[in-house]
């Protein structure tokens, strides 16, 4: 493991009979699990290189048995790692030893919808694609789709601030989540925003989003739901360079066209692609998806303006699907994508976000990078909003090469905070990109950023060892500790 | 004076000339103004029933600037009220007689423009059309249009996490701000965000947007900018009775078109207009503006669905605008409409916001506290996001009015709260509706969020007496400095 886990705290471990006992007292008796052949399946996400089993798992079914699992770990002193559906791929629910799981995955109650005022309101644990599933049959959908949404949670969705395909047209969790009911490590529920506009006074709903579990447990959202488009079509894209397919990004997005999608596949991602699900892509360097939604009229009229876009930059391909098994052969591979690269071998699979005008550059100093270390690189992701996904490809059977993997991602992340992007666009920080947040935020900018736990998670119980460096809440903890016996 | 403020400090009255002093010895000569007969230019903001000359005024030109006057204003413990243009219409830079007031308007440059990349970077005291006015002859606009778009500054429209008309389409501020330069009380400079997706860890740019000077000053600001609409053509559609014209807005919402405003009047709103503006509107109890934008194609498609959502509730009238003259005169009436309220006499300005759905309801309660409270009320206001203006006409010479006005609009503002809404859509809670903050917010949530301004804001010296009921914020700070002395 060459990302570091703290020591867990011996004298958590040492009482774990009593915590189990004082969650059993507070909680039904299936819902509490310290089984260690049963606790094992909660060790690691989908960050699989880390595995840590937890000293127990909790599974409540409502509000009130969250609040009683955080008031139970705070009087004890007892870390809390939250966990959706575990698809976390930066490590974001990964356990401690001393920690208790606190799985939102029975928090599975559908509790309004609204159409008319364009919302839901679920318990937590609900899948992603299970909302849009219950929406279907009244003509209307909820926005965020990550690759995941068959498995993960609206839980996991806000703490990661999740986005998807169609995020470029909708925007991420935070542009559709409208409120949100919130347990404290205090046992305190909050209940943040509702449907109308926008919270008066502070705005903390915003502040939870995305704030990776660090603030309290989600256990009820209302999120903004969609009328589904009339249509949808896919036109696909083929360039001579990685570069040229930037430039087509940047150009569409300048010329006010708004597609729901526009997804980037390189050379070594086509070629996978191909070997895996001979999806008849063409042979070359770069290929975009470009996904436009509506009435008939609206597709034709922004078909047509991306056309002319293209052409301008001599693509060596311009398919457009005229009906849905056209448009399902361009899907296909994309969809397939993440799974063919799995078949080539292991990967990192990164989340650097960059303007978009930078593509060009980023792919560019991507490609020196990938020469310089000596690992090759695939390319593959929503380039409408530059949120970029390189997979680099290693062995986990050879000794030093996910360290050597480890070294590339930082560097390429680091190229996306250099060129006015950051670390992750919807994966999160996790343990992954932890200890590289020093190299986006300067310490006045963490120090503030740790403040605001304080306020919501004054013990620092929360989901301990993500989202801040290390060394940097260590020495704010200790500085808080000694500021408060001097008052 | 209605609405109660506190008490300013005596010690910091009494040291007047030594803070004058301090600040000159850090700012240019011009920067620092003192005499009685400048400062009173700033004793109000819109709100004008409520004045209040400062102690002092400054006008930084700097980030440097500002954060040495923070500095000052935090060794002499001087309260400081932050100020963009003074058109606030809920006291949100009503002075203190205590305070320094913080005017951005010399933070005035426009610092990068970036098409490709479709943002740019200003100086927050930059004003809100001058944005927009820069980026016309390049093809694109910047989104959040207040009525005082003229006057208004970013700093305050990031503030007050300002709207428009077009906002139903684009977004208010927070959906339009990707990055921020704030300067804390401590003199601290933060950036925050930037022009890429979303940021790792904390969202603090969400809170900072629409926290209404509470927790730092902007002083630079990243707003995400928009290629220009082909073209856009307002349609106009007269109803029976406001309940059904409420329905309208509805079916439109919800039927997945999403035009870029809806306006609404109702009948003593198009009376006032009618008399002053001669707009030619017709003679009904309520009128829709949707306005529709996009290429031809679009258009056209947009609006045959409207007529199609309109012909099915029976309008009394559907007038589509065929040219640009036409347009111009379906807007004329509502764009003059606050005026032409004006000459009726005086009147309060409401800002709640309900969930779309909920208009029909909140139209028709409004009209029976109208006859309870024996006040005259019209609306006019942006119908498609539930973002009421409900104007309440009194007579500011008639003793007590004012106050039988404000008890009215307390009322509908706890009807908007009850039936899922909020407080204020876009003016901000500021002194006017700090009290009813309790009604909206139970003790937990308000406690989050002042501990949430104690991060930022230890001393609470940024804009005092707003936004938090005065007792519940004397409370808070009681307890926190007595917690301080006991640990």
């Amino acid at each position: 493991m060459s990302i570091a886990m703290p020591a867990p705290d011996s004298r958590v471990i040492a009482q774990g009979g009593r915590i189990v006992a004082a969650l059993r007292a507070v909680l039904p008796a299936d819902a509490v699990i310290d089984d260690p052949q049963e606790t094992r399946a909660y060790e690691c996400d989908a960050l699989t290189a880390y595995r840590c089993p937890p000293l127990a798992v909790v599974l409540p079914r409502t509000t009130a048995e969250v609040a009683a699992v955080m008031r139970v770990c705070s009087d004890l002193g007892v870390p809390v790692v939250p966990r959706g559906a575990g698809t976390s791929l930066a490590g974001g629910a990964l356990p401690t030893a001393d920690c208790v799981i606190l799985g939102t995955m029975r928090l599975n109650a559908m509790l309004e919808i609204d159409t008319a005022n364009r919302f839901v309101r679920v318990q937590t644990g609900v899948t992603n694609l299970s909302v849009s599933a219950e929406l279907e049959p009244l003509g209307f959908f909820y926005a965020p789709d990550p690759s995941s949404q068959l498995a993960c949670t609206i839980a996991g969705n806000i703490a990661m601030n999740s986005g998807g395909a169609h995020c470029l047209k909708y925007g991420v969790t935070t542009n559709n989540l409208l409120g949100a009911t919130v347990v404290l490590t205090t046992g305190e529920i909050l209940d943040l925003g509702g449907p109308e506009l926008g919270p008066a006074g502070l705005d903390l709903l915003g502040v939870l989003c995305g704030s990776e579990g660090q603030l309290g447990v989600v256990t009820e959202a209302t999120l903004r739901i969609l009328p589904r488009p009339e249509g949808a079509r896919p036109v696909l894209i083929g360039f001579d360079s990685p570069e040229v397919a930037g430039e087509c990004v940047a150009n569409i997005i300048r010329s006010g066209v708004l597609p729901v999608a526009i997804e980037y596949m390189d050379e070594p991602c086509l070629r996978a692609v191909e070997a895996f699900a001979k999806a008849g892509y063409p042979d070359c360097p770069a290929v975009l998806i470009v996904e436009v939604e509506g009435s008939k009229a609206e597709i034709d009229d922004q078909i047509a303006r991306i056309r002319e876009i293209a052409a301008a930059l001599n693509p060596v391909e311009f398919r457009e699907s005229r009906n849905a098994d056209e448009a399902l052969a361009i899907w296909k591979g994309r969809k397939s994508a993440f799974g063919a690269m799995g078949r080539l071998g292991d990967y990192i699979c990164l989340d650097g976000t960059v303007p978009v005008g930078q593509l060009p550059y980023t792919l560019r100093r991507i490609g020196e990078l990938s020469r310089q270390h000596g690992l090759e690189v695939a390319n593959v992701f929503h380039a409408g909003d530059g949120n970029m996904h390189p997979l680099i490809l290693f062995d986990a059977n050879k000794p030093g090469d996910l360290a050597r993997a480890e070294a590339f991602g930082a560097d390429i992340l680091r190229v996306c905070v250099e060129v006015g992007g950051c670390l992750t666009g919807e994966h999160g920080v996790g343990v992954e990109k932890r200890d590289l947040m020093s190299d986006q935020y300067d310490p006045d900018d963490l120090t503030i950023q740790m403040q605001v736990k304080d306020v919501f998670d004054p013990a620092w119980l929360l989901n301990p060892a993500k989202v801040f460096p290390l060394e940097a809440s260590a020495a704010h903890r200790a500085r808080t500790v000694s500021m408060a016996a001097a008052e």
